[in-house]
C-alpha cells in the first residue's frame, strides 16, 4: 500500500542532520553551563522538544531549556534566562509566552532559549514551561524507535491537514499529544483508525470526575494526572482529524503526508458578494497573544456588519506581518428601510418611543411579538463607511485597539492586490 | 376630560334600533318554537350574545341559539339545527365552527342561529356552544345599566386597536371577556389603568395550579371554572392593550373611540426590499379554519425563501375574498453562492458528501464547527422562480393545498395593482 519507509527517509533528518544537532546541543550546551559556572548562577541546560525525543521532523527547531534553582525568584529567573538567549543567540529577539524567552538562529537552525525551573515527577508545578522537560523523560522511556516514527508520520499527516500545533492559531495537536496518542494506539494507522470511527470527544486515560471537560479531546497527561495534555485542542480540529482519517481509510494516499501547497495564486473570483479585508498593522507581540485578538476583531465586525444589515457569511483571518480580516457579506450597502426594536409593551418607555418616531416613522409604530418596533428610512451606506462610522464601537483586544487609525478596509475585486487572507480563504478546502 | 356620554350616544343602539331589535328577536322566537311545537321538536330559541346582554354596539348582529334536549345525538341536533336557521334566514348560508350553524340577514341585521344543548350552571359541558347562554345570565345577573356602557366604551377602544374579537384573525378580546373585565374592575378606565400598569400575564380569579396557563391572560370563567376565558388572546393582542392603554392615559382623546380608518389609499412606496404577494384563491371555508392555514402558508413560505438566502424581512396576511401573503424580502434573488452544511464529522455519510463536491465545488468541502460544508455556485433566482419550483415543498392548511396550481405571484411596484394585504401592509400603525 503505502510506502512509509519511502515518506520517513524524506522527512526524517538524514545521519548528517542528526550529527549536525548533536554538536550544535553540545556546543550550547556547554556554553551556557560555563557561563553559568562563572556567574555562579545555579542552572543547567537541556535540550526539550521534538530533538530531544527523537521525534522530529527535518529542519525542525532546537528548543533548549535552561533550568534554575527553585530558589530564584521567578523576575531574577526570567531575566538571566533572558540574558543567557541572547548571548547564545546572535539575531536573538525577546518573546513573551508564560515566561520570556529568547528565539533566533543558530547555525541554520531556528532555535528557542527558554528559561524555567527545575522539576522532579510529581513535584507541585510552578508553570507548563517547566513540565516540559519532564515530557521529554516519558518519551525517551517509553517510545520505541519504531514508535518514533510512527509518530513523524502522525505529525506529517497532521500538518497536511493544518491540524498539527497547539498554537492559538492552529488549535491542533501538540507534537507531545502526537506521541500520547502513539504512546496509547501503538502506531499512525491505529491512531486512524480509533479517530475514524470516534463518535463525539476522546478521553485518554483516567479522567478524574472533576475534571470532565469542555474540551474535545481529553488526554490524562501521564507525568501530571490533573492534566489535558490536549486542552489546547479546537473542536474543529477534531473534526478535521476525524474526517482526515475517514479520507485515509478510505483511500490511503502518499500524498496526505505532503506539505499541502496553497494553490500558487488562487483566482479570487467574482461569487457575487461582497468581499471586504480590513487591516490592522501587526504590534510586535507574539502570535498566541495576537491571534485570539485578531478573532475577537473579526467577531466584533461580524456582530456589527449583522446589525447594519450586510449579512455577514463567512470569514477568514492572517496575522503574518499584518493583521487581516476577511469579511464576505451577502449586501454591500446596508438597507434602506431599517428596523428598529423598541422597549417592551410592558416598559413605561414604550411612550417615549412612540412620540420619537410616530411622525418621521416609515412604517409603525406596530407591537410585534411583545415589543413595540418602528421602521424609519435611512440613506444606504457602503460596508467601508458603515464600520468607519462605527469603529468606535467595535471591541478588539488591547493590542490591536490603539492601533485602530491604522484600519484600512479594501474591497479585493476593485483593488486587485494580492493578500495572504484572500489566498487563505479561496484556497480553503480539506482534500 | 372625555366626554364619554356622547361617545355613547354615538355608539349605542338609539330607542328605535333596540324596539326593531326587540321585534325580530320576539317574531323569530315564536316562529322557532311554533315550528319545533308542530314538528314535535323538544328545542327552545334563546337570545344570546352582546344583544341579550346590552352591551350592544350599534347594528350588531343578532345571534339566535336553538337550545336542544340533551337526548338528541348530535348529528341528529345539529341537522335540524340548520335546517331551522335555513328556515327564519332567507339569505341564510350553513357555516362550521364548533358546530354548523346558519348565518344571513334578517330585516337589516346581520343573524346567527346556533344549534346547541341546554345546559345548567355546573353541569358537565359538552361544547364551548352550549356555555354561552349561561354567559348571557351571567352578564344580566352581575353587570348595571352603568357598567355595561363601560364595557362599551372598552369595546370601542379596543376595535379602534384592532383587538376586539376573540376570532382567528384578530386573537383579541371576546365581548364576553370585556364584560368580565369591567365586571372585575368596575369601569373602562379602571381596566385601562390596570393593563397600562400591568407587567407580564394577566391573572384573574383563582386559577387552580394546574391551570398554570401558557396563555398571556387568563380570566377563570364564572359559569365554568376550569375554562380560561380568554384562551383565544394573543401575545401580541395583549402587548397593544398594554400599549394602547398607555397612550390613553399619556394622552386621553376621544379620537381613540372612533373607528379607526384605514388610509385611503397609502402609497405603495418603494423601500429598497423586494415585496411580493403570494395569492391563492379562498375556498368557502369560515376564517377561522382558513385564517390558521393563511399562516402556515406564510410561515412556510417565511421558512423557504430564508433558506433560499432572500433573507425575508416581515410579512402581512389577508383573506377576504382571497388569501393573500405578503412577503418582505432584503433581496430580490438568490445568491450565487450557495452554502450547503454535509453531515457530522462523526458520521459515515462525510466521504460520499466530500466525493459528491469536490471536483465541483466553488470552495470547501472544509470543515465548520463538527460538520463539513461545501459552496457551489448556482444560477440566482428570482423569488417567483424559486417559490414556483420550490412549490411542493410548501406545507399548506389542507384547504389551501388543493389550491396550490392557482397560485399567483405578484410584484406590487411592477403590477401597479391595489390589494388588501398592502393596505394592510402599508397603513401598519398603532397610532
Amino acid at each position: 500500500m503505502i510506502d512509509y519507509s519511502s515518506i520517513l527517509l524524506r522527512n526524517k533528518p538524514d545521519e548528517g542532520e542528526r550529527e549536525r544537532i548533536r554538536l550544535i546541543v553540545l556546543e550550547v550546551g556547554k556554553r551556557i553551563s560555563e557561563y553559568c559556572r562563572n556567574m555562579g548562577i545555579d542552572a543547567d541546560p537541556v535540550l526539550v522538544g521534538s530533538a530531544a525525543k527523537g521525534t522530529n521532523l527535518k529542519s525542525a527547531d532546537i528548543d533548549i531549556f535552561v533550568r534554575f534553582s527553585r530558589l530564584y525568584k521567578e523576575r531574577e529567573m526570567e531575566k538571566m534566562g533572558v540574558s543567557i538567549g541572547k548571548l547564545i543567540i546572535e539575531d536573538g529577539v525577546e518573546k513573551y509566552a508564560e515566561h520570556p524567552y529568547v528565539t533566533g538562529h543558530y547555525k541554520g537552525f531556528k532555535m528557542d532559549i527558554v528559561p524555567s525551573y527545575r522539576l522532579n515527577p510529581g513535584e507541585k508545578k510552578i508553570s507548563s514551561v517547566d513540565r516540559t522537560p519532564l515530557h521529554t523523560e516519558f518519551v525517551l522511556r517509553n517510545l520505541s524507535e519504531g514508535m518514533k516514527d510512527e509518530v513523524i508520520l502522525l505529525k506529517l499527516f497532521m500538518k497536511h491537514f493544518g491540524i498539527y500545533g497547539s498554537e492559538v492559531k492552529v488549535s491542533g495537536f501538540s507534537g507531545y499529544v502526537c506521541e500520547l496518542l502513539v504512546w496509547k494506539y501503538g502506531s499512525f494507522e491505529n491512531v486512524v483508525r480509533k479517530f475514524a470511527e470516534l463518535s463525539g470527544r476522546l478521553m485518554v486515560g483516567e479522567v478524574g470526575k472533576n475534571n470532565i471537560p469542555e474540551s474535545p479531546v481529553f488526554i490524562v497527561d501521564p507525568v501530571d494526572s490533573s492534566r489535558n495534555a490536549a486542552a489546547a485542542l479546537s473542536e474543529e480540529s477534531l473534526s478535521t482529524m476525524k474526517v482526515a482519517s475517514k479520507l485515509f481509510l478510505f483511500q490511503p494516499n502518499a500524498s496526505f503526508f505532503d506539505q499541502k501547497k496553497m494553490i500558487e495564486r488562487p483566482k479570487y473570483a467574482d461569487r457575487g458578494t461582497a468581499i471586504r479585508v480590513f487591516t490592522l498593522p501587526r504590534p510586535d507581540v507574539v502570535d498566541d497573544t495576537i491571534f485570539p485578538q485578531a478573532v475577537k476583531f473579526r467577531n466584533s465586525l461580524l456582530t456589527l456588519l449583522e446589525s447594519g444589515g450586510f449579512h455577514p457569511l463567512s470569514s477568514e483571518i492572517a496575522t503574518d506581518g499584518q493583521i487581516q480580516v476577511l469579511i464576505e457579506c451577502r449586501n454591500p450597502f446596508s438597507p434602506e428601510i431599517i428596523f428598529k426594536e423598541g422597549p417592551p409593551a410592558d416598559s413605561p418607555n414604550v411612550i417615549d418611543f412612540i412620540e420619537k418616531y410616530r411622525c418621521t416613522a416609515e412604517r409603525g409604530p406596530y407591537i410585534r411579538g411583545n415589543r413595540i418596533w418602528v421602521e424609519v428610512r435611512a440613506l444606504p451606506e457602503s460596508i467601508a463607511d458603515f464600520v468607519s462610522s462605527h469603529i468606535d464601537e467595535l471591541s478588539i483586544g488591547k493590542n490591536l485597539s490603539r492601533l485602530k487609525e491604522g484600519l484600512e478596509i479594501h474591497d479585493p475585486l476593485m483593488d486587485n492586490i494580492r493578500m495572504e487572507v484572500l489566498d487563505r480563504f479561496y484556497s480553503k478546502r480539506i482534500i
